[in-house]
């Protein structure tokens, strides 16, 4: 009987201590997801996003295919105008290797917009590249939509890639 | 001294009370968090955006600009081929004007793929339609990428959309 007032004595104790858990499991809970939910802070997604068009732009001037295709993610998909639906990091490449001159390609992509939540986000933007010989304007320009991907040690990779000209058609 | 030793005896019920409350509130937020932050569930996704899209090929085969406009969220960026960007929904309604034909065309879209976080999703889809008169092959086909975002009510809008033709250049 002793032991059993003692530890009706400890009841209280023990069910504040139990609150205190709960509530603090609550904040922990609550801080891990905001910082999963939204929205993502536009000017650090801008300078992140920012950073690996850099890389992007660097590979294809550099002719690297599989530097460009390192940028994307595993699964990603590539939706290239005037030509079929390209799936996965290994058709990426080949893809790329196919479309960048092997001395490399004076591309310019210029960030319009970004915008996301959790590990997802969107980016609009402009491309521009001096035309190839023998086209009649000086420039190609167009438009691209990016859907990013956040993985594993918080990096951002091209997850849905499309893009068109904006020149008017003939 | 009496009534002390009544509330004494009560502190562990209220303690325990306590708990339930904190674990209930946990639950309840937790579930609100998990709604907004990710993944969001895809089937359910796809469904709602499936939806939408059936609304927009009616308007499409009505030749209904305004419905067609009114699938978009007030700030959304059109990104047609050929053309440069349109932004804000009365430019939106403005270019579908220019682009249906007043009898309605008959757009197809099929969903390939959707994904998204809180309240953003994008979805990967084809296009078709039959060819006007005069050009060679019967249909034209293509693809897209939309940027779907949530709004009040739940309602998901067109946010940015993009596409191309998959047919090759000649």
């Amino acid at each position: 009987m002793r032991s059993l007032a003692r530890l009706s004595a400890l009841l209280p104790v023990l069910a504040l201590t139990l609150v205190a858990c709960a509530e603090q499991a609550q904040q922990d809970t609550a801080a891990e997801e905001m910082e999963m939910a939204m929205p993502l802070d536009r000017a650090q997604l801008e300078t992140a996003i920012e950073a690996v068009n850099a890389q992007f732009m660097d590979a294809v001037r550099a002719g690297d295919a599989a530097g460009v295709a390192a940028l994307y993610t595993d699964d990603a998909t590539l939706l290239p105008p005037d030509a079929e639906m390209v799936q996965g990091m290994a058709a990426v490449q080949e893809f790329w290797a196919a479309g960048i001159a092997p001395e490399g390609m004076n591309l310019t992509l210029t960030t319009v917009s970004v915008e996301g939540a959790g590990d997802y986000a969107y980016e609009i933007g402009t491309w521009s590249m001096p035309a190839g010989e023998g086209e009649a304007a000086a420039e190609a320009h167009g438009k691209y939509l990016v859907v990013w991907k956040r993985g594993a040690g918080g990096t951002w990779k091209l997850h849905a890639d499309i893009w068109n000209d904006s020149t008017p058609a003939e």
